[in-house]
């Protein structure tokens, strides 16, 4: 039987779909989730996806995936690569891609969700798929809580996912506690005064502004952040201008800010205004810079006692030499709010999803050349094989941890 | 009979064009020239207009107006402002504003020819209306040359053209010799490796980079000019990311140039490469950075004669007090391919347009106050009189102190 | 019977010298050990001192103080503060303060021999207390091990050593494993072409180019190390000119770089020679910079095993919940080399001497107040009790542990 | 008879003498002045001699010559190159040279002055010699006007003077109105926090600080000054640090801004410290910069009649083409400060003292190649003919312009 996961995987690949848009990917995995029984509630949260399968007695179990796309111009060259355009939250027409490997995600939730039909009689209790938008973008998690989705499902018992991650194919990352930093999302609006670009003298000019701000917060992670703490301060994004030789009004900044601890992250973005204010005052700006917060991903704090059974079922299922601890990951999720807004444990690990033949390098050295695209790069591609197989082993190994 | 000049010129305002679609413009324009007895050639160099009107045996003078707009968002608060939008020459869909002061151009050209219409018995020659497009953007001198405007129009002996300017109106600038500056436009793509905001290790970051080569960038003019010389280096678009939480592959930068000379333009030229390739090999990026020179502007000269006779007729008809020379202007023009294209003298002049109440203080201090707004400010909002009524007569007089 | 420890600490604060000038200190040092039975080797690595107790059949145990101090001008207000001068190496007079807390760690060390002497009847073996020159710059332990310090001595099989920190007096700090990072002093000197201030641009200004190198190093840390990893790249020192009217020929930099690990080192050197280069050619340099590696220090690294004897004895003798796991500590230590070069297991701890009532604070948070001045500020000042009194009890609690 | 000029300017310029130390070089001109029959005045403004000659009725005319050198260590390889040292107003022992010239203008004052006494019987008048002290630092033409000099000798009706400079030996750069700019020294001291240099985090880095205001200072020339208008800001020095590992208490920095009015210099210096203060508020720190204006050199501003008289006379004597108008000069000079304490005009102009082979070159393009040392670089090295025959010749010509 069964649904062919390469096929489906390659068909995701290809049409890839901005946060809240995904409306193909949701339509394909209702249908499958429809065609194997589950009872399936659609539009939850937008574009969420939610599937119940009751199978006698016994725990209620979550395994999550995350459906969206980014905004990134494909430049993988692989047959099955993405030409797709979309059109962003700013109403901006842009290319979009799966280059964060969510279609990874999909493609094994949907494999272990038919092992688990397939398999069920080997086990009891509930089993719940969710499939959310806007992971990248949006809160996406929070939209299908704050939609309601436990008026229409059970509370978990245990929340399980994973995220293909830069590793090896083989290999799988798990740890116990802080596994993952809380992310900030902060948008800035320099004000100058625009003017002509042969006339510098009469205004403010926002680029210079938002140069020296960029170079200046460097600061903040290489000067104020111990060595023995962590913190990332990116900017993501840098607009100024419509023409060369007009000096604009304004000038925007977009990062994205980590940190590992609720002190630090305050540390940080007092540091951050504070810089961008000074820089602004640098430039002689008449009027103060705006700061825009928009969504922000909490700490993922795996379950101790949940990830020690997930981490004994891995070690025995994929050998104990393949399941490591990557320390905390300076990446963000918000796989977490559906944990806590139920109340359950978290057991979240990352998947390798890298061809094979670095293994022997990246088990001596613990690194891999840094010409290997991660995530979110143009060119992150995840080796099919063995990646979808074991991803789909894993969610169906540790969901039977704790299934009856 | 009569055009009304201030209603054209509020039409003009609301309405304003991009560079090579002025096609409204072109349209009003061509129908006066029309109506006023020219011969009227239409869609020279894409949407340019030239009228010719003979007058009997004598010189052949040319009065020039430029048509086109800016993608700026009009916040002049007028009644008259503008909420165009158009698609600029990358595709993008942008506000436009007449923030060039171009239809005041266009509204005193049309004034002038209608005045020297209507006391034609008291000259005589052959009298050319140019409305040229894309003066900002894309060479519409120059198009218009290549486009065989002068196998379709007479020569002329002299050239004449104003530009309004943040100088109280009643007030013109005019000198002989170099009045304008050179203006090289370049675009630069810097080439990073994108990846997660969160890893920024694995990425050569472009927003750094393009940041510092801003920054870094200034120190061509601070330090590397002459305070004897003079040179301006505007970065006036810096475009990099779709999304706070990745860094891109590539930043680009928009730079607008000004020089006075050939050497201090070579120098400048060189500087900034060198500059922009350092900085790119300062974030250890594995591709050069591109350099891609857009339009460029020559030196706007007057010729000295030909100058010195407007001069001596402008201060006889404004008064002597109401001449200065504004010394060479870091603004730049394409009026002057037009001249050179017909082996003619050029005189261009500045006509003041700022509200008349600022003119005791511009007369002791030779400024005006910071937050008059200039050229290329969303706020530039010339004062529509007397400005348009001076504009006529500057043109109509120096017109006239050519035909016989 | 009894040396003031409280006296002598005062003294040796009032007193301090620069590396390999602690000609007083060390006279001290060997008289006390003299006095106290210790056959005594003076002037080992040039101040260095050695003092050797048999006492009976055993282990051999050395402790280690180092003695100098550094080139700050004291602003503690304290009644013993230092109002000392030295000369440096740069034959330069400066100021000189013990900010690195060695006064502390020559005093206990004091403290601890005329402690395990009084008690020699409870312990057999042989103690080493030695009292190094030179830890901060120069490289003291290296010196004294290449002076044929295990030529005259017998080489121990434990050293044991502290350092003072800001931490609240009472706590310890001590881990197995990594326990202090490496560090490289790394001094640069960029060439410009000198000229009048007033005529920049005759120049290739190396004011500029260092300021814009010192700015693009903090990138570094904030770009090119992980998260996960840590770097520390210091500009310490930055020096150039003579006159704010000339502009130099030189800018020198002096560079302190931390790392935790081969790899990371070797990376962030070589980002720091790539920035260093390519803004000397952003500045148009004629001559490359001249890079001068100065000391290095080696990770300090505890042996697990002695470390957890170590842990187990001050859990014991100070309280279980005394001795905290610092983490890999930013700073940098050359102890190390002593164990090194006898093929002994080192444990290396911290002292806490910050005044207790900071306790609280620190019990619950981790941290202390950020206006709390730490090691080489000019406002460090120890609690003198009871920090000498702990510390004296932890080198002997420490000894005794490894003295049959 | 005769005084052997070159053999005079070798001794001067291998023993130069920092300002307000010029005690050689006054003795040595001073028994000059006595020998050629002129009464002198020595010490005036501490090292300053004036030599004045009674000859019969007639105006009273002032030639000028400065006498100090700078901190500067020679590397012209001339066998008559410096090697001396002196002790700079800090107490640092310093390498000195006469990077400036100011050799030469004494010579060939010396030169001039036995040149009129010889031709004595061809002129009358009174002829006033003045060798200044501390042009360079420290404001030695006020310290003498200060200290009484216009008590001792008589007031001149004019103030003549020279400057070597950049442009090849034969041409003569003279101008009225504006001829050199004004000058302000600034020095700034910035705060932060102090510590060790592997904990940043508990520091405010002043070296940061530092660095990013240099940088940002650019920004002054390159943003806020018109292309039609000029200033210079050179940040001549910036010190901070005493140990690499040290992250220090402070850094200073030293500027020189020229300006050519008093609007500009109020805008450049109100920009300077806007940005100062703002760069240190981008750091956190707690304490303002100090702001030290030290001394300031007035706009040097020739008097229109008395220049255009001195311009006849050099164009009759060494060609009408030798004489240029070098345009207002960044340099600065407080030679000014002796006529206006006069209310005398005041006629200072510049001598060529390069190769004369550059001569064709020069008059082709109005410029020297770039690797040609100017004033205050440690390679700047007048040539010595014709170079001290025309300065001679060009004071004697000047001065019996005046003298009836």
């Amino acid at each position: 039987m069964g649904i062919d996961l390469e096929e489906l995987y390659k068909d995701l690949h290809a049409h890839p779909e901005l946060s809240f848009q995904e409306v193909r990917t949701a339509g394909i995995v209702a249908g499958h989730l429809d065609g194997l029984g589950f009872q399936v509630h659609r539009n939850i949260g937008k574009t969420g996806v939610a599937g119940v399968l009751r199978n006698g007695e016994g725990p209620v179990v979550m395994l999550r995936a995350d459906m969206d796309a980014l905004p990134v111009k494909e430049a993988t060259g692989l047959d099955y690569a993405s030409t797709a355009m979309g059109v962003d939250h700013q109403g901006l027409e842009v290319p979009v891609m799966h280059a964060c490997g969510h279609d990874v995600h999909v493609t094994c939730l949907i494999g272990a969700v038919e092992e688990l039909v397939r398999t069920q009689q080997d086990w009891h209790g509930t089993l719940i798929a969710i499939f959310q938008p806007a992971e990248e973008f949006g809160g996406g998690a929070d939209t299908m809580v704050k939609d309601g989705l436990y008026d229409r499902i059970p509370k978990p018992e245990v929340v399980l996912g994973q995220h293909v991650a830069p590793v090896p194919a083989g290999w799988f990352g798990l740890r116990s506690g802080v596994a993952m930093a809380s992310a900030d999302s902060l948008n800035i609006t320099l004000h100058g005064r625009g003017g002509h670009g042969s006339r510098p003298e009469t205004t403010v000019d926002p680029v210079l502004m938002a140069a020296a701000a960029t170079i200046r917060l460097q600061g903040v992670v290489a000067r104020e952040i111990a060595a023995s703490d962590s913190a990332v301060v990116t900017v993501g994004q840098l607009h100024a201008g419509t023409k060369n030789n007009i000096i604009p009004e304004t000038a925007t900044l977009g990062l994205s800010i980590r940190s590992f601890s609720e002190p630090t992250r305050e540390k940080v973005l007092a540091a951050v205004e504070r810089i961008v204010r000074s820089e602004a005052a640098a430039s002689g700006a008449a009027r103060e810079p705006d700061f825009n917060y928009e969504e922000r991903f909490p700490l993922t704090v795996n379950d101790d006692a949940a990830a020690q059974r997930v981490d004994a079922a891995f070690r025995e299922k994929f050998g104990a030499g393949q399941v490591i601890d990557p320390g905390p990951v300076s990446g963000s999720e918000d796989v977490g709010m559906l944990a806590t807004a139920a109340g359950a444990p978290l057991v979240f690990w990352f998947l390798g999803g890298i061809e094979p033949h670095y293994a022997k390098e990246f088990a001596e050295s613990g690194r891999l050349p840094e010409d290997v695209p991660s995530n979110h790069s143009p060119y992150f591609a995840p080796v099919i094989q063995p990646t979808l197989t074991l991803g789909t082993e894993a969610l169906v190994t540790a969901a039977r941890e704790f299934l009856a």
